[in-house]
């Protein structure tokens, strides 16, 4: 086999949830289709790599010049900030357009098993956006885990006495949820938490 | 987000075994890592893009001028041909390095369900090269499934009349296999080619 094919299945390998075989069976796909999906994929990519990068502010990846499109957004609340844990988080609470406000993504939770620290969690830059745009009302939008409810009790705990509302997503049955089917945890906490 | 963004998402997720969960997490992971992750797979892409093809001889993927490197080595036995679905059982099959002979790749299975025919086996260029080269002996290397079976008859059909023993690997108990965890198949199968 080519040295380059080596080294192009060994990077994409390395993508996650991708895996040796995995990564075969894509650049080998890649390479029987050289022109028709090779190519404009490489043309993607490429056009990506030049114009999408990191929001200084929100940490939200987008094409932008100095802020990205929802940090620059005028139709958009600047008082109300909602902590996510990644991206794909901020993709999919926009998805459901349920919220007018603006971001923070953090670079990971809490985690003593990862040895990720508070620093992971960027408060100071989050407490210098609070102080400056006066948000009133921040929502950790955080996994029901117990590294996301750490995390959520750490920025609970950071804010306290800083005049700021913590509040975070309700915990319940999901929609279209059957009682039979719910694991202990949640029927639990959606009995506690009834209104 | 970015339409740079959701047409690489689109692409990612119709690749094979990916879907566009796994697409959007990998187009993350790309974009946040911007300079020692995405520059380095575009280059390598770029590199296989320009430099490997498809043998027209064999089928095999690889860096080469007219023919593949297997195709092309001296030192391989010109009169086996050893028959594959595709490129990753070749590969695999090299791995193991049993096989000091030349390979035909098919462009698939013959498959009633997914409408191929008779000619994704590209019998007339395997014909034309088993005359050329003198070859003794046709191994079909394929998948112990229906339609691999079906596709093994038809082949060892096709060189009947052509003086060309056509054999196919044995079936039976995989190594390390116990015999209290093997499907009724494969054991009926092992107990009639017991030897």
């Amino acid at each position: 086999m080519s040295p380059d094919i080596e080294v192009l299945i060994q990077k994409i390998s390395r993508l996650p949830g991708l895996g040796p075989r995995s990564a075969r069976r894509i650049a080998i796909h890649l390479i029987q289709h050289n022109h028709d999906i090779l190519e404009p994929m490489l043309n993607s990519m490429k056009k990506v790599h030049d114009n999408v990068k990191v929001c200084p502010v929100c940490g939200n990846i987008d094409a932008f010049e100095e802020i990205c499109s929802i940090c620059s957004d005028p139709k958009r609340r600047d008082d109300v900030i909602c902590v996510v844990e990644s991206v794909a988080d901020l993709w999919a609470i926009e998805r459901t357009a349920c919220f007018r406000g603006k971001y923070h993504v953090l670079k990971g939770l809490l985690s003593s098993i990862n040895e990720r620290g508070p620093e992971v969690l960027l408060l100071d830059k989050l407490s210098t956006r609070c102080q400056e745009n006066g948000v009133t009302e921040v929502i950790n939008a955080l996994s029901a885990t117990v590294e996301g409810q750490t995390t959520d009790y750490y920025i609970r705990n950071f804010f306290k006495d800083r005049n700021i509302k913590v509040s975070a997503l309700a915990h319940g049955i999901p929609m279209g949820g059957e009682l039979d089917y719910l694991d202990d945890g949640t029927l639990f906490t959606a009995f506690s938490a009834r209104k």
